[in-house]
């Protein structure tokens, strides 16, 4: 049990960098999604979605298998375009 | 545009890192499962994923909401309960 412990120790840690880079990437979403808006372009954008599913299955070296790395990577994507959404209604409420 | 493309630079970027934790952290949890395997013990521990997500909420500064955080992480424990599960079979096919 001591070597679970010690492994998740280091899962704990690998949590708090995977969350500060998903807060750093949702810093940069915010700021692509106001100049989409101050510029009249849709913020869901499949191309540019199918292009950053591409570049990461190609720099994937595992465990994981492509499928589940892009399932990931759609979650993140749905939650980026759910934010702009919500800073959009955010915008029209000032 | 030129912003737009910047900020996706950016993204891209932060996209790989994302990408090197994920891996990484895939390659602890294979470490885990096997110890639990060996020991015996279940690879799903329910108590020790609502602790983490526990720690992810208090950490947690935005922009992303609570809400959005639990649900990529637990996107994150499946993912990672089936690459245990996965190695079990190729454990049992040896």
């Amino acid at each position: 049990m001591d070597e679970i412990n010690s492994l998740r120790a280091e899962i704990d840690a690998i949590n708090l960098q995977i969350l500060e880079l998903l807060s750093r990437r949702a810093e940069v979403v915010v700021k692509i999604g106001e100049a989409q808006s101050q510029q009249g372009l849709s913020h869901y954008d499949p191309a540019r979605e199918e292009q950053m599913l591409k570049d990461l299955s190609k720099a994937n070296k595992g465990p994981y298998p492509e499928a589940t790395i892009k399932k990931l990577f759609k979650e993140i994507f749905k939650a980026s375009l759910d934010l702009e959404e919500q800073q959009d209604k955010k915008v029209l409420l000032v």
